[in-house]
């Protein structure tokens, strides 16, 4: 077994230079997205040949992050393009196994930035499971055929109903402790203890036996909903997909929109989409995101909204913008900060977010509120410096706003520019500020903002369709600084720099915790405490060491670890 | 600047082969304590010379965990041997200088594990000084009389007002990230987020900010209640000293006890306490820690408890089981599993419980469920597995029971052994269980182990009282294994090998997420969020390589990063 060395990147297969997130289900290779009347089921069914790296093979319905990509894909469309399921099974294509969980291979071979950045998006992708049943109460049901161990019953935990087959083998596991020496990170520890809310002295049983729990004790412990013997494994799941499905709200007539193809051209420094760009000042370490406002007014009615589809600006934004974050997080490591920067008229972003709002009903705009909400919970969790520059020309208004309440620092530009004949920065707030965008942690980024003195919330959400220049934001406090055009090109380019000679680590460190006052929720307990954890251990000698058990699984030989407890 | 190696332990200073926990006022070498009245005065006035460690000096009143150490002994001294005092003065005892923080050659020369238990230490005095306040209602007002620098600050965040001095220079800042590239890791980013409220984008500033924020700035951002002149600093220190003691609820006649020295004998392998003995097993890597019950019933009221002062069980206990904990943490780092026995009368136990219970209203009596609360939170936050043996002639009732409920993992004998002739083993519960000890994230002990069916801690709560045998404890979910003795010698030594052969960071990060299931608080955030990314931080090369900006502190080369954004 050779294993690249840690600190530097493997090659990505077939002489790929970069990850892409745009995929589509005739292009899968893993999963088969099948839909049936008002239920779809998702069969996972790894193609080992198609590994995202090269040096590994994907057997045994392990995978990488190509394969959650495509899981990842197939909700979003489930989301949008069946807005008549009501519910999702998740099967496994193998015989007798499920899923073996992250590739071991891959993870040894991986750098720290990519596994932590695996973890990152792989926990997205189980959140927006639960997100679909949470708020389009479509329930996601689980069918375990054999083994489900480590990510595999991660992916599990992430359904509303585990069913695990009865055939005296079949069994849930969470092996990466015995095993591997690394914390089950994809939200298992905390999915068992706060989720399925399984005894702590069980869970500490069931995570440190390698082989797992199967039959009755796992439905004793909490670790399945049932055991079902083989023989009436497909007739339970049709049935539970029934049950399960009769408490969604839909209506069967929902007619989906196909979700198109981004608009999107890649070059050297740069990426062009529809509404969106990004910029690269490689020497800077920066990434400037430029979103265009809607280029006219909304459309009429929810229905106009709906025969516009993916074009719909909202819609098209919100995935361009997440493609945006997903791009840099993976593929642009150097970059220190991202830098939000808009073009467009504020009142024309009300004027959808009105739509949108009144619209609350139908299935199309509740989508995209959701698409939205997981977006900028993506940006929050973005281990970038954030930071938005509100000029004369933009349109930080209502759901663009948010990207201002979301970056670490606003600064905003009084007045005008010499030479520069639009009128001066405003900003504006919209319904969609108090309540459709709550952060992982609960709270709305506002509620965040003023957590010392609610009554700024209040006196905020006063202002609503108010055009707020920098006097006025910087009182409500919205914006960190309001700097005049004599201050502005020194304070901000000072700022930049400054950030770019931080030590990363210590940012990411600083602006985790920053951005998280007051609760706390399973969500974000997966993204603070377990992850914070798995990012420790994922740079402890013990797991990848050269005598480590990551470094050493698979070599016939044992780890050896550093015994001192920390 | 020539700092040891970060894998080798640094040298104790005077020749001393072990962290001792045990001081007492006289013995200060860097705090001076002086009550006068109700208004108690700690005085920090750190002695260069009183490092705990070779290799560095205590500058401008920085400190090692010896500092902390005497502070942690103050605040005790200050809950048990003045009751009478309602507000307590935190102050510098140096010109123009509160505290420059945590001593930086000492991290930079500190081994990892040492790091992390600092880090811990000092976090649990803080929330020490906060419990003070909450549950004794004995305010805390700092007075920053000039510079309070990182963990300087990080203690003033501890206390319910924070006055700073209006001198044109005195600053309170978190110079941590520019300066060492590591987290203000006491607490300090929560505590501005959570606390103190500081608006995200200010705190922000605040932390990115090497020379801090001083005078309007500092109140108008939350960072201080109020600036004072120099001249009128003192008078103002007392008024607010009487105004904030005055919301304190003491009889002014209450009058405390002496905390004895603890009766300690330490030899190569055991430490025997008075009502406790820890024994060693070093090849098996674990440390035993027998409880003994007390010796006869508890005195008849609370004056009669006052009169035994330091010797009654509970609290005499109680302090031991701190002492014997903190010594396994800071000098026992090869121990992987802490084993909890016990011995006595478990109806005895419940005797002092309830003693305990009818004297809620004594002063001495809150104290010691306050000290306890404390010490198994100390016990949830120890990072080693934790195990409970609950054997014949044991008496895990009541508060000891807590033990049980703390531990990772319980196993109850069934019925006698062999050639053994005391009665078969009962646990039994009592009211403390139900609400004296709160885990630091909010619930008790049975409220997070029966966070899937509350109706389980009501079952339990059914059987205050009662002894209850194995089968009994089983069913009500209070053990996690009932054995017979055919089994019990082969499961447990599995269990313990099983547990020593495991990566000891694994189990760290593992025990850290199931033990705290369910709601946070600020305190645990602290813990969990923050305690984790600073433990990380504390790993990456960015902070502790030989590049990286610890090792380069003070020695005009500017750190060199590893620029990847994780």
């Amino acid at each position: 077994m050779a294993e690249a060395d840690h600190s530097a990147a493997r090659n990505l297969a077939n002489g790929k230079t970069r990850i892409d997130f745009q995929t589509e289900p005739s292009r899968y290779r893993h999963w088969n997205l099948n839909v049936d009347g008002d239920i779809a089921t998702l069969t996972m069914d790894v193609d080992e040949k198609g590994a995202l790296f090269e040096g590994y093979e994907l057997k045994l319905n392990s995978y990488d992050l190509g394969v959650d990509i495509e899981l990842a894909d197939a909700i979003e469309r489930l989301r949008f393009e069946h807005p008549q399921v009501r519910a999702v099974v998740l099967r496994s294509g193998k015989p007798r196994v499920f899923s073996a969980g992250a590739n071991i291979r891959m993870l040894a071979g991986a750098t720290h930035a990519h596994k932590v950045n695996f973890c990152k998006f792989t926990n997205e992708t189980r959140n927006g499971i639960e997100d679909f049943a949470e708020n389009s109460r479509v329930a996601t049901i689980c069918a375990i055929n054999g083994t489900a161990a480590g990510g595999g019953y991660e992916l599990a935990l992430a359904a509303d109903h585990i069913m695990l087959v009865d055939d005296g083998s079949a069994a849930v596991s969470l092996p990466e402790l015995p095993l591997l020496a690394v914390l089950p990170g994809t939200g298992g520890l905390t999915r068992v203890s706060d989720k399925r809310k399984v005894r702590r002295d069980h869970a500490d049983v069931f995570c440190t036996t390698e082989e797992g729990v199967k039959g009755k004790r796992a439905v004793e412990w909490r670790l399945v909903d049932e055991v079902v013997p083989g023989s009436k494994f497909d007739e339970t799941i049709a049935a539970r997909a029934r049950e399960l499905g009769a408490k969604a709200n839909h209506s069967a007539l929902a007619q989906g929109i196909k979700l198109t193809p981004l608009t999107r051209t890649i070059t050297a420094d740069a990426i062009e989409y529809s509404s969106l760009s990004v910029e690269f000042n490689r020497v800077a370490r920066l990434a400037t995101i430029m979103v265009r406002g809607p280029e006219g007014p909304p459309p009429a009615s929810a229905d106009a909204m709906q025969a516009l589809g993916a074009a719909f600006w909202p819609l098209r934004v919100g995935r361009e913008l997440d493609d945006a974050i997903l791009n840099i997080r993976l593929n642009e490591l150097d970059v220190a900060a991202i830098v939000f920067k808009s073009s467009g008229d504020p009142a024309a972003v009300l004027a959808y977010d009105k739509l949108l709002d009144a619209s609350k009903d139908h299935w199309l705009a509740r989508q995209i509120r959701n698409l939205w909400k997981r977006v900028l919970k993506r940006v929050d969790l973005t281990s970038r410096s954030l930071v938005t520059l509100i000029e004369p020309g933009s349109c930080f208004a209502g759901t663009l706003a948010e990207l201002a309440f979301a970056s670490d620092r606003s600064y905003m530009l009084i007045g005008t520019r010499e030479g520069d004949n639009r009128l001066p920065a405003t900003i504006a707030l919209s319904d969609a500020n108090f309540g459709a965008y709550p952060m992982s942690n609960g709270p709305t980024r506002l509620g965040s903002r003023f957590l010392a003195n609610p009554a700024d919330v209040d006196a905020a959400k006063a202002e609503r369709g108010t055009m707020l220049d920098a006097g006025r934001a910087d009182k409500l406090g919205l914006i960190t600084f309001a700097l005049d055009d004599i201050d502005w090109d020194d304070e901000v380019r000072v700022f930049l720099e400054e950030r770019a000679s931080f030590s990363p680590d210590g940012l990411t460190g600083m602006e985790a915790n920053l951005r998280f006052a007051g609760p706390e929720t399973m969500e974000s307990k997966i993204f603070a405490r377990l992850t914070a954890w798995q990012n420790w251990i994922f740079q402890r000698p013990n797991a990848i060491g050269e005598e480590g058990a990551l470094k050493r699984y698979g070599t016939g030989q044992k780890p050896v670890f550093d015994t001192k407890r920390v």
